[in-house]
């Protein structure tokens, strides 16, 4: 939870009033989303959000999220539109940060996560992977395969306060996903970053998916797999086969996976939880004392790593490919 | 900036729907506030606040407070309304803190004060004062007079390590107030806390008073002295006249003040500087690490106080009494 840069009044109602969507009449900082600070603002005509992007998110990168924010909502995604001024451009200069304006979504995020959420969270993530399918830009993935040896090594040498196992196995394991990661899977538009806290629900109805700025090119079916990861495992660190076969079928039914896919859905599972093992396990040993967010514990996809290293087939994921 | 208690989406929907409201379709944390936690909600038929009260604020006070919301509302000022619930009651518990649902408000804080905002305060803050006249509950003020010296107590071995002079000043002030401190003015319920990011303004216009978890039985003027404090010094500690006497005249023309109020003013802002040195003081010396709040400057009223002070009289603060 975060809102890392301050506005004054008259420079975020000064900063709206170039949209064209009304007088800003009220801005809440939301105290959600770790990368950027949010705002949740009215205006006299509608409600809307305003992100200022913070340091971690590259400006070069920006007309990628927002376009493709832009290509998807046009397409009926609901996701959040883009709004642009009237001379076409939807990102400007807030407080010396790149900010945009974005409709908002109605819907709240599934703290108890159901099989009805899984199902519907696999045929929004199909429905997004067709829609990008004609998304002429391309981002490439920051956090795959080749990026995951240099992050591991600036953890490794404390790597042992967290767990005793964690530098010999995280070891093994890049050896083994570098020797055998797929090479030739269908690729498009990855959201990259489909967590429970990205997804709305109002009941069990999917209403919003939030949070583009991971959103890369790569394997469609990695998107899948950090699924998998993000929301088949209990708070126990239990895996879920019934939500996995919600997930996996519903997405399949919306957007049926080459047999080459169903087979590379353990690795690519092991790969998401170490992608995800690998940025908890820094932010967790560099926490800076007095900091606003509180960092994930990796033990959670330390555990899924090794359950992942335990399945041969997606069958265990109880998908049989229909 | 915090929200301390997070709440699943389906408790709080099932909370939501005890009110009445409509069905609850989006709850955003607000990154505002330090001592409760806050959501800006919105339901099929309005926008809300619910507020989750915390530690630091005491249930069995919260009555008055909630009662207090609803009796200025009912005389039309611009403040939360509490909503009930078809049964009357306005609180309940909601995952193990007491909660309460009140009407949104549109307008944001103002973050540069201009003597506008220092004028609609002023009568705002007087108007507050006449309608709560016949408000029939009382609470004593947690933070006044007798409870300075042993908060000061908590923190006089480390109050050099804020400034040498620290500990020294404040006990020399606090023997001159507990000798001085005014015994007849009129009294009746006060903010006690009507800081800037507790008013809101649309334009120059004040639409919203928001916070009344510190308000209480007391001297109307020390609530005044408060604003004084709050609203009238820059950002580099200096007092500004101007604003002090838009807010006085403006305050004076809703609500005379009588004439020992006017003399009392001096004393009153010391008072209300020793109350917010302190508060300060304690928490910045007392900040946890990995604290989500940071705390406030006691520096900041460490001067204030000092400028106080060296004032004889309310003209000094641009106020001739009318």
């Amino acid at each position: 939870m975060a809102v890392y840069t301050d506005v004054s009044d008259e420079d975020m109602s000064a900063f709206i009033a170039q949209y064209g969507i009304g007088d800003l009449v009220s801005a809440k900082g939301i105290a959600e989303g770790v990368e950027n600070s949010n705002y949740l603002i009215r205006t006299t005509q509608d409600t809307f959000i305003l992100t200022l992007y913070e340091k971690r998110v590259k400006r070069e990168d920006l007309p990628f999220f927002i376009g493709l924010m832009n290509h998807l909502a046009e397409k009926g995604l609901p996701c959040p539109r883009p709004i642009e001024m009237p001379d076409g451009t939807a990102l400007r200069d807030l407080n010396d940060r790149p900010a945009a304006v974005t409709s908002f979504l109605e819907g709240m995020w599934a703290r108890r996560i159901r099989k009805e959420h899984c199902a519907q969270l696999g045929a929004a993530l199909a429905d997004l992977h067709a829609a990008g399918a004609d998304f002429p830009m391309q981002r490439r993935n920051g956090l795959t395969l080749g990026d995951w040896r240099p992050l591991f090594e600036k953890s490794e040498a404390r790597a042992h306060e967290v767990h005793k196992d964690m530098a010999p196995l995280i070891r093994a394991e890049l050896d083994f996903l570098e020797a055998n990661w797929p090479k030739d899977l269908p690729i498009g538009v990855c959201h990259a970053d489909m967590f429970p806290d990205n997804v709305f629900f109002i009941g069990d109805r999917l209403s919003g998916v939030i949070d583009f700025y991971f959103a890369c090119t790569d394997f469609l079916a990695y998107d899948l797999a950090i699924c998998l990861n993000a929301w088949c495992f209990e708070r126990d660190r239990s895996f879920n086969v019934t939500k996995a076969r919600a997930l996996l079928s519903n997405y399949a039914q919306h957007r049926p996976l080459t047999s080459a896919e169903i087979e590379a859905l353990p690795i690519l599972a092991r790969g998401s939880a170490m992608r995800f093992l690998l940025t908890r396990l820094y932010d967790w040993l560099n926490c800076p004392p007095g900091a606003l967010v509180r960092p994930h514990d990796p033990m959670d996809y330390f555990d899924r790593l090794r359950f992942h290293q335990g399945v041969s087939a997606a069958s265990a994921y109880g998908f049989d490919g229909s």
